[in-house]
């Protein structure tokens, strides 16, 4: 009964048009070109390399695609255990008519050039969003992306800020958003004043949420008097002392929050990264974290900021229950989806369990891809409706006697219609 | 199969006539006297305001009982996820013979007037009482309780000393102190024997537990000097230095458990709990918490009383472990119910089979309803027994091969015997 | 379907022959001679002192071996739901065919002698090993063990280095060193040389891992200086301050990797506890932890050496993504079983599940026992088998369509072929 039953809200559920709401695609070059595009992907370089495989027979430079590939197939064996290998067999049968259970040394070639055949044909990136059901894709842009060249009602611009907050120190972000601003940042207040030129170039251009990633050890508070930090950091630079870049830091993060009370803009928190931990690892395979972080560190910029509505990912799956529970009391934060080491089946059906039983319905962003290609939305959203349809099988019909029908309406709101209530857009 | 064999066990367990061993219910007024009562709980205010409905419209000054409930009903359905909207329907459903599985702004009224006829009959509380089969509710009392007016045999007293340890800065606190013991606090020594009164008050009431909750950042010790702390709280109030109040507060705690080992009682410590978080939460709808909490910070308090018991919730799943391997070790630490934000079917499931597998089977107080009103500890109740039948049945019953009988009698030691080993009622 | 399933899965990875990575065996008193060997494993005397046994009549001195188990059998009801209990009933039945499901007063003495004839066997050591299938078991052996007398390639030697790293203050360590070197160690210098004498000897007897295990707040690094703290925790001894010591601890602790890399040993580390916390416990029952703590602690040590791998150990399950999240990024971490308090059924399949979805498949080392008698590989393989049986089963062939044979294979390497791997051994 329970297996069909699984089945059964999972088709469902796998039916609908949905919007993802934050992925890394490039607008301008969404779809793979060749099956390197999918294998250079950072989970499959940094599981080989993980694995054994060295990373100059990864990044070598030059590196022919077909090779690429090629010498990351050598390593599959060593992975083929884990669900992101299971994303790529995935893709590669819906997408290349792949039909085998494994990527070898023996059928790679003919799975290469099939797919390199079907990326060449000139609607390759409609075919994939229509067999993966999106109707729309928010992207991460840079705070000086001109966001030019795309459909913004598709590609959903998301005003990134990792840069402003934890890298104004470096000269080139400032010389970025001198650029972009068209203006000198001489003071505290020009630095206001510069952010919300961004703000409002990206409102003019379809934003629907601005977005950062955080250290563990962030905790944002107010600073009272920005001037001597600001001083410091746009004197010094890089050498400018940790304090007074991490108060300059905290002035930007405090302002990026009022332009988004001011702009309406849901602002996302993805909680808990600490970047280039291990420093010899391959491109994007180098960052870890301190599972050791609380959502009081938020405490004060949650009751700061009640008409701003934060969805928070976490990174640990430990720090979920503080997420459930945060949600569970603030009005303005919302649960977003399961991220980078927390976005495989164990911890996401643990969390998506936690979370479906005590946060309001209205308040759970349920999935995003994190994807750099489009091709890998389908398989990853594919897993996570595969647990989605088992936690409403097994916690709300069997343990909660819900019908079915019931179940499938409390799915469709996470999967997707809250992505319209939060984000306005689906 | 196993399904029937779940069922069984329930029913097994359902039946059972028990002792709730922690609630708030005021024993003057322990029933409900309108539904506003019932959706008043904390649970259904915070939830509803989380979704988006204002404060005000909850607690606008002199609100009309059924003006409030039907204010309420209008944010139901937002949460008709949660497992907290699942005890309200329950409780409907069994006390009021509602029939259906939601609350609407169609059937309320109906249910509204039904329930008020029912609450209305002079033995309500009795019928609640039996239909619920409890055979005896502890309280929460506040230190300067009277305990009279009522029968302290089955709404037994707890002694709750969060003013004593946190709030004896403030002046009414402790003028409450002076007037319950009729004394004139004027040196530690005095303080301790003051102390001393009121445990004897509550003694000669039948009282079966010292308890307090605690904040993450609470590590006891034994203070050796006190006189400097008392002075200064004592002479300056709330303007005291924290440090001094933290000082007194350790002394106050440590007295407290020395008490308890001079009376033979148990002292519940509920750790975790971060107060007024959310500043302009509802009533009791403000509280969240830091995970980052160990029961390391407790190591000296257990081994200084060997001769305490000391059963001991914790707010986050994540330290539920700990509190596994504490219990595992130490004679005097038992392990207590599922609190607040860990009381959620997903979290109960993973941390009463922590439990159950590695405790010895005398010290585990399977669960205890928190409740308020009296129509909650049934559907609370039947919560948690669904999933400790869950539990035995897939972890004892298939797992380990333990017959139907053995599991029924562990789950019935853990529901019922063991209040009666450590607190001596039921 | 399924049950059948897990059976088959289970019976397949039952069968095969494996090497136990790490335990406490003696060589030269392998097995138990008496059921107070068995029962005086410290999970079942400090259970049963947990559950109210005092500690003096369980550590009398001189108490005969039969008095003690009959002591103990008086306590064993209080613990008959523990995953322990399990442990010895399994043995008992395999070992000594024990039909009954538990120990009680009245058939506790006829197991006694129909034990104790069976382990008066003169082959009763080599019985046992065969009916557990063990074609290797790993040792923990002090850093001055001869490593003599017994057949060093099955009994496979691994250096434990606590002592070095936390207690070179203690006067008898340091003349067990000189003594075991046959040098008079009076500079850093002549301590790394010294240490490299223990490696040499211990390579010479087919050493196969140097071990050791940490508490939660141990965060090596790379002393630079380590004169000053050599001469104070050598001249000083224990006096020495507790900055000196540890600083000497993170030279010592830091040459025993250098030396790692020089033999191409692997370091396994046991992260996570505190000793002696429960100061009036039963031997070896004191231990316990504070599960604050995160393998960014590591992070200069993991990336200091890439030639070393490091199989981890982790105390508290919520370290277990961290743990996980590591491996599946640095190619010299490898997870390594499931350590003490996180060897309980609940823990290891949620652990376990995490990692065999991330982790690359060659990365893993499944299980160990940490036995100190042999009679316990067996039962405590068997439960890890059983529930690597249930992952394989639900999460890959059911979840994500695997077929049988695909799960035995991954179950084999994880169990089996990843000891080979990693430790050169099975």
């Amino acid at each position: 009964m329970s297996d069909a039953l699984r089945k059964r809200i999972f088709e469902q559920l796998d039916a609908l048009t949905i919007v993802d709401p934050h992925t890394h695609i490039n607008p301008h070059a969404a779809a793979s070109k060749t099956l390197a595009d999918i294998l250079g992907y950072h989970y499959y370089t940094e599981l080989c390399h993980s694995a054994g495989m060295p990373k100059a027979r990864i990044e070598e430079p030059g590196l022919d695609p077909k090779e690429k590939v090629g010498r990351l197939v050598e390593f599959l064996p060593t992975i083929e255990n884990t669900i992101q290998y299971s994303w790529l067999i995935e893709a590669a049968q819906v997408f290349f008519g792949f039909q085998h259970e494994r990527v070898t040394k023996d059928n790679w070639e003919s799975l290469y050039d099939g797919a390199l055949k079907k990326m060449s044909e000139p609607d390759w990136e409609q075919q994939v969003l229509k067999r993966s059901r999106l109707s729309g894709v928010f992207l991460t842009n840079d705070f000086d992306d001109p966001l030019t060249g795309f459909d913004t009602k598709f590609y959903v611009p998301c005003l990134r800020t990792d840069d402003l907050v934890f890298h104004l120190a470096k000269p080139e972000v400032r010389a970025r958003l001198e650029k972009a601003t068209g203006t000198s940042v001489t003071s505290p207040a020009a630095l206001k004043t510069a952010i919300g030129q961004l703000f409002t170039h990206f409102v003019k251009n379809n934003v629907r949420a601005c977005a950062i990633s955080l250290p563990p050890d962030f905790a944002p508070t107010k600073v009272a008097s920005p001037d001597a930090a600001f001083q410091e950091v746009f004197s010094k630079g890089l050498n400018a002392c940790p304090d007074r870049r991490r108060e300059l830091g905290n002035f930007v993060f405090w302002t990026l929050a009022e332009h988004c009370a001011e702009q309406r803009l849901p602002f996302d928190l993805m909680i808990g990264v600490n970047r280039a931990v291990y420093a010899d690892g391959v491109f994007q395979g180098q960052d870890l974290y301190d599972s050791r972080v609380s959502l009081i560190q938020y405490r004060e910029l949650l009751n700061a900021f009640p008409q701003v509505t934060f969805p928070i990912s976490v990174l640990a799956s430990v720090t979920n229950q503080e997420l459930t529970s945060y949600s569970w009391i603030f009005p303005n934060v919302v649960t977003n989806g399961h991220w980078w080491y927390s976005n495989t089946p164990t911890y996401i059906e643990h969390d998506l369990a936690g979370r479906l039983e005590a946060v309001p319905r209205t308040k759970q962003i349920g999935y995003y891809s994190d994807m750099y290609k489009l091709e890998f939305a389908l398989s990853k959203f594919a897993m996570y409706k595969r647990i989605l349809a088992k936690v409403l099988c097994e916690k709300f019909v069997v343990d909660r006697g819900w019908s079915e029908e019931r179940a499938v309406a409390f799915g469709t709101q996470v999967l997707k219609d809250n992505t319209k209530l939060v984000f306005g857009v689906g």
